[in-house]
């Protein structure tokens, strides 16, 4: 969604924007635009266009984003870095930012204990007593394959409702109340090889 | 197409996949997964399903991965290096792996000059004059948006074939020889909120 950003920065009351602007911005037809948000409901006039920060609106509610969605980080590492300067960069900028990283955990005894952009770094082995407390929404698992397994298991037994999981290959647990996202950075290469 | 790497695993003179397990591994309907591919041509036997090792060969040459594909990387932060650890051991594991990074550019100077994983760390300086002996088809830029946006506009005047763009927000410039993937590591969550 990230031609929500971009109706997000023309906002303005009463503003109209068209689906073919839209589109354009999406990176997909108008009628395939179209389509997808008459699935949630009726939010454009026929022949007029949507009204921007009334679909802005609608679009954050559809998304769950309407809310602070709490986060746990696993792994500090390069990638675990990355993802925790960009989350906390974009809270820290924008005020309706949902996401907010409540806790890191590493086994590092270098990171442990130190905070990383005002946010504090436990030891992994803290997460056993913190999680129901934290009761994290999305957990981040961003350490090596070769260790995310045990970690994946329990936070799917403690019913955090979503992992982003970095791990490669992705993991082959298929948890019943938890959905895992696998992202894989090299998928996206080979997208980018097909057009070239 | 994460599904490719399972079918290769699986992969066997003769051996017959279905498109029921083939889209149960890609997270699609079969019906959708066998529309996708007739796409591109005639790969399955109606009520047999495809050869496994034939399919995995056609997709590498669909996705134009049944080759080397040259790359370079800007940016060493932590982002760059998560990308470069992640790409540069799936091609020390794997023999047919086709991306190849030829050389990082980064500013820092205590980066500059050294090695990472045997790839050679240069000063982003030296872009100007090495582009064209590289001659990379992919470029990934891993660099602050602050500083993205010239790095972006030279590679695209040298006519790199696609770029890989993680800098946030996703640049402004709209090349015509030039595909730019903007990469948003937030659209993960708000993927991901949805479901919870």
């Amino acid at each position: 969604m990230a031609c929500l950003r971009e109706i997000e920065a023309s906002q303005g009351k009463g503003q109209i924007v068209s689906s073919e602007t839209l589109a354009a911005l999406a990176g997909v037809k108008p009628t395939q635009l179209r389509k997808d948000l008459a699935y949630f409901g009726e939010f454009g006039r026929r022949g007029l266009g949507y009204d921007a920060s009334e679909l802005a609106f609608e679009i954050k509610r559809i998304l769950k984003i309407d809310r602070i969605v709490p986060m746990i980080l696993i792994g500090m590492g390069s990638l675990g870095t990355a993802f925790a300067r960009f989350i906390i960069t974009r809270a820290n900028l924008e005020k309706d930012y949902p996401f907010r990283i409540q806790a890191i955990f590493d086994k590092d005894p270098h990171k442990t204990g130190t905070e990383f952009m005002g946010v504090r770094i436990y030891h992994i082995d803290d997460l056993k007593h913190m999680i129901q407390t934290l009761n994290p929404i999305i957990a981040v698992v961003a350490v090596p394959s070769q260790v995310s397994e045990p970690i994946i298991a329990f936070l799917c037994d403690h019913e955090v409702k979503a992992i982003l999981n970095f791990a490669a290959p992705p993991t082959k647990i298929k948890p019943t109340k938890t959905i895992i996202h696998n992202v894989d950075l090299g998928a996206e290469l080979e997208f980018l090889s097909y057009y070239t």
